[in-house]
């Protein structure tokens, strides 16, 4: 039996888990990423890590045909370096050799974001579809495309950004320089954002009882979504706002990719119908109909695991492509 | 020595190349498409049209590899149909298997903006760039994808639809039936149609001395351009209002592809720098920077001839496909 190793290096947690050839995780482990101690430091605690997953699953290392890594940022998957990673302060970091050599086992690593999607195009919400569009919305809003199982990556692996497309409604700058990014206000950030500075401008919300006079910077993205399910008219604006902005920036990305399934996961995700409904109705509206009629929307199933399991199951399928074996 | 033939099926022409392996094209021929008269009198003009190539070029039929066609609209190049096209009056049209049988030579079909990025990427001005983007600027605004010598696809062959993004800016209904569609404005129809309402309300311009009287359905994107040499300030701010549109489309295209060039080709794109020097000051304020620096934007080289060319050399590398041969 040969098994595979997915990994999520996170700006907070790592998690790395066991995963067999078919994409089932066996088992995972979670570790605090303590990026500051720099990344001798994280590879020496992912080394141990995996030891600990190996000897609790009574796997032996030599039964790991590969390790995948998904990490934040800017990625060069084929020379297996992390280029630029802020929340890791991560760069040009050899992070696949690094783990190889710690662990004597073959490893890839690729951005995130492709991993859960692609975890969820092969595993989970879009399996069985050809063309899938994945997007997490998370402190960011990032996307990826899986076409027949086969990643989207353009030039620089630098395809996705539906994040920072800029949008003319919106006031806010980016931290990559630029105006008005979709990734400002379709956010978990972006959410609590709008929240804060319309709470903040005086707003009747019942978002200022639970402050009870705390500053307005508690506010998260999930107590919107509790204040909107109270039918709070703050909440249900800023969710309909933000459902409707996403919904443009998707019509962008579906006339352009033509997929056949959008997954949605991320953090921010979890608002659920309360940032779908108005999606899909902005998304009907902005996208020819020869589209909109045969795409499916879906949250994603796998959660917390897409990644890991995207990260093992995409390291197997390179590790044949190397070898020459069909994939 | 191997030949392949390629095909432009237009509204209004059929133009029909021999090309050498090398993607050099030997001679063309020209003939009107006459669409009225129905797909199978379109067939039969084609054949003989295939027959007077060969003999003039002194080919025989027999060392024509393939034949690659490109007709407008909606294609379905896998099982060889013309889904739906306009301009041709054709709808589940099996292009690929008529002109098969007419002339014994295995035929394919894909749609034409395809087939001229397709052109321009392996022999024309994106020829050695890995990531191409292409669009065509002529009655419409198409785009297609090129990675690494294959075409992007998407769902039903439908990826591309860069006209038909929705803009807030744009105050035209499309034909397709969306609000704001890019191409109603960014096109040669949509440059002419600025041109004709700001004649028609009243507006000063030397384009007015032009018609001398007759009504401004006379009015070509091409007399904007000429305005625009004359330093007419109306043809000036057309081109810039039509190229800082056609710079925020590029953005999205540009986040989402992620391409190292994008080759502009098509009727309209003979405007040259009136519309590209607004357009590409648009899209550095619209792309993140690490996509703006090392994105070459160049005119298409090929014009008239890469729809041909790149029909024939895609046909000739999906008949290697078919046969297992390496591409």
């Amino acid at each position: 039996m040969s098994f595979l190793i997915g990994m999520d290096i996170g700006g907070t947690n790592i998690v790395c888990g066991l995963v067999d050839e078919g994409g089932k995780l066996i088992s995972k482990i979670k570790q605090p990423t303590e990026a500051h101690m720099g990344s001798g430091y994280v590879f020496d605690k992912i080394s141990r890590m995996i030891q600990e997953l190996l000897q609790t699953a009574q796997v032996e290392s030599k039964d790991v045909a590969a390790i995948g890594v998904g990490t934040p940022g800017f990625i060069d998957p084929v020379r297996g370096i992390t280029v630029f990673a802020s929340n890791l302060q991560w760069t040009q970091v050899p992070t696949a050799e690094e783990i190889g050599k710690r662990t004597d086992i073959p490893t890839f690593i690729d951005n995130d974001v492709r991993m859960y999607v692609y975890g969820e195009a092969v595993a989970g919400a879009a399996k069985g579809y050809e063309h899938v569009l994945g997007i997490t919305i998370g402190t960011g809003l990032a996307a990826a495309v899986v076409n027949n199982g086969e990643l989207y990556y353009g030039g620089r692996y630098m395809a996705g950004e539906l994040g920072h497309i800029p949008m003319p409604e919106i006031p806010y700058t980016c931290g990559c320089g630029l105006q008005g990014c979709l990734e400002t206000l379709v956010s978990a950030t972006g959410i609590a954002r709008q929240a804060r500075e319309q709470l903040e401008a005086g707003r009747a919300s019942i978002m200022n009882d639970w402050l009870n006079g705390d500053p307005v910077d508690r506010i998260t993205s999930a107590d919107v979504s509790k204040a909107y399910d109270e039918g709070d008219p703050l909440a249900v604006e800023i969710m309909n706002h933000t459902g409707k902005l996403l919904g443009k920036g998707l019509a962008y990305a579906v006339s352009l990719y033509s997929p056949d399934i959008i997954v949605i996961g991320g953090g921010a995700a979890l608002a659920g119908e309360r940032l779908f409904a108005p999606m899909r109705e902005q998304l009907q509206r902005s996208v020819y109909k020869g589209y909109w009629e045969r795409l499916t929307i879906a949250p994603a199933q796998m959660i917390d695991d897409a990644g890991i399991v995207g990260s093992a199951l995409a390291a197997g399928r390179r590790l044949k492509e190397l070898r020459g074996e069909a994939v």
